[in-house]
């Protein structure tokens, strides 16, 4: 089973492309970013955001598609932001592949680590672990992604738990 | 011309279409609502709304779409759940049509009173006068969406003010 994970942004949305076989295993596939520039106007900025969402799912034609859920704090007005990408990434998403499933921070930390007020370094260390990698993908935002692929990997009702 | 005036919502999304003559005088086409019910995921509900644009820009053909921008003192939940809509609605404007302007609440009561921290039942008596309505439209999400598309016919800059 090919699970997309994203984490959505405006500036920079990443994704992350993992493999779960009948075991629980899980391999990674792919992971990257899809970024728009800020000095474009916010709708066409969400068209940039349609357009590199379609192309991942093209390509890597997932069966089950996770996203994390948004939660601000601090900053509303970046969060407006990225609620607007968030929107435009849902409705594409459910449009090209049905199976949507979210997943809260705390829900990701917890899969991942065991413990709901993980760091980042702790998440990014996990996902390295999980995956067998080498090193800890980059930019920030795709080892995002990933981590929220493994969480519904891990969580995933039908599946159970994957194993390293 | 057709300005298309939207007051965005994920519940309840309101539209208000009118048109504006080489002289500059304003009328009301026609005006509502898009809704989506609460007990729907919101991937689904976000298709609703991206069908239900999709369905009012097609019937009305605008030459021009006026959306109100996001403020949020309060409820930052509601506020998220509103710019997930706002991001679809957006997308799927300037896909449609191309022309949008987008108009912060002050420019909208600004426009409409000359008064920037006019009370809705101001900015609704005066989307009656300017429209040369017999009574306030139904329900308040078509009014605001009505105040959006007069605020833009007032201050598009290829237009000038428009007369009652």
């Amino acid at each position: 089973m090919i699970i997309l994970g994203f984490d959505p942004g405006l500036a920079t949305l990443g994704y992350g492309v993992i493999e779960k076989d009948l075991k629980g295993k899980v391999k990674m596939i792919d992971y990257g970013i899809i970024s728009t520039p800020k000095g474009v106007a916010l709708p066409e900025r969400l068209c940039l955001i349609e357009k590199g969402v379609k192309q991942v799912i093209e390509k890597f034609k997932p069966d089950e598609i996770a996203i994390e859920e948004l939660f601000f704090a601090k900053n509303v007005t970046t969060g407006i932001n990225v609620a607007h990408a968030r929107g435009v990434t849902l409705l594409t998403a459910v449009k090209s592949c049905g199976k949507i499933y979210e997943y809260t921070p705390l829900q990701i930390k917890q899969a991942l680590t065991g413990y709901g007020r993980a760091e980042k370094h702790q998440i990014q260390s996990m996902v390295m672990t999980f995956l067998s990698l080498k090193s800890i993908p980059k930019p920030d935002d795709a080892a995002d992604a990933l981590a929220v692929a493994l969480c519904h990997a891990n969580t995933n009702k039908l599946g159970g738990l994957f194993k390293i």
